[in-house]
């Protein structure tokens, strides 16, 4: 029955790494806690670079400076 | 004071439908809970297909095999 | 495959209208959407009074000076 | 270690109001409880005025009546 | 940047089942996406099985039902 | 209308420093974005080090080896 929010930045993540995300959180749920995939739904939310802080900074920015955001 | 937020794929729900689950759930919260609508909030997030997984695939695919999600 | 979250206060909700809202919004959601109820999760979740806030107050102290909270 | 997410409705919010927030509840979170600037996440979500419910009427409906919402 | 949300029921899950649940959670998010392990935050929250419904039922309910939920 | 959710660790945090977050997120958002604060709802919520996890880690035991997080 697990509920699974996944929050990145939004970055053109493809449809496949989507896919990969869902189906290793899925498997890593029953192999941990032996959840019924069935029950197991996985939601990912992209959010805009400038919606999101870190360190007091948006992602946007802190982008400008490193390259490891 | 309650707060509400419902997640459901993005599949073209009208304006009219919104409204008909916003007012749904403010009632239900007035009949069950006593809750005064007035501090009832509902939050509804539509979420693309993609980034939906259940059973350990999207929802996009899920729909190609089967009509029922 | 709606995935609903409510935030209510902890105030002694029985088991019964957890039930009554569960009942609620799955049939809510059947009849405005057309949801399969077999695919809607429902979470409840309880905060304590002095953990939520409303105009800048706890509500543990809102309720100290009206009863409407 | 602070996670904060702040909904809120989709009015033409600006990239420098966001930055605004960002900060504000980062340095808030340091005076208060003394955390890590560097461990503190804030999101900000925007949400149509259609998907958003105060007292059982969509924001956008709430708008036409009065000007305060 | 991600940050993950995890809803399990309460069901006496262990410290080592959350700790694989955070550590595979963080790996998958650096396979798949590359994403720095020190800006991974993962969250588990546990819900009581009162509070969590399901086909509209309480899982307390559907358990006493059937052994799979 | 603004809506905050704040996850912190559960660390003994005061009903007063509760307070100070909550007066200190309102009022940011009524300078930021002229929000009324007779609409903005912020929920506190308490999460266990076992629960929370950075890096891989779980905070309990990020805590053992340093004093920073």
């Amino acid at each position: 029955m697990p509920f699974v929010q996944i929050d990145i930045t939004r970055d053109g993540v493809t449809k496949d790494e989507k896919q990969a995300l869902i189906t290793g959180v899925t498997q890593l749920l029953r192999e941990v806690l032996n959840k019924d995939p069935k029950l197991t739904h996985v939601i990912i939310r992209e959010v805009e670079t400038d919606n999101w802080g870190l360190g007091g900074e948006q992602v946007t920015e802190l982008r400008k400076q490193k390259n490891k955001y």
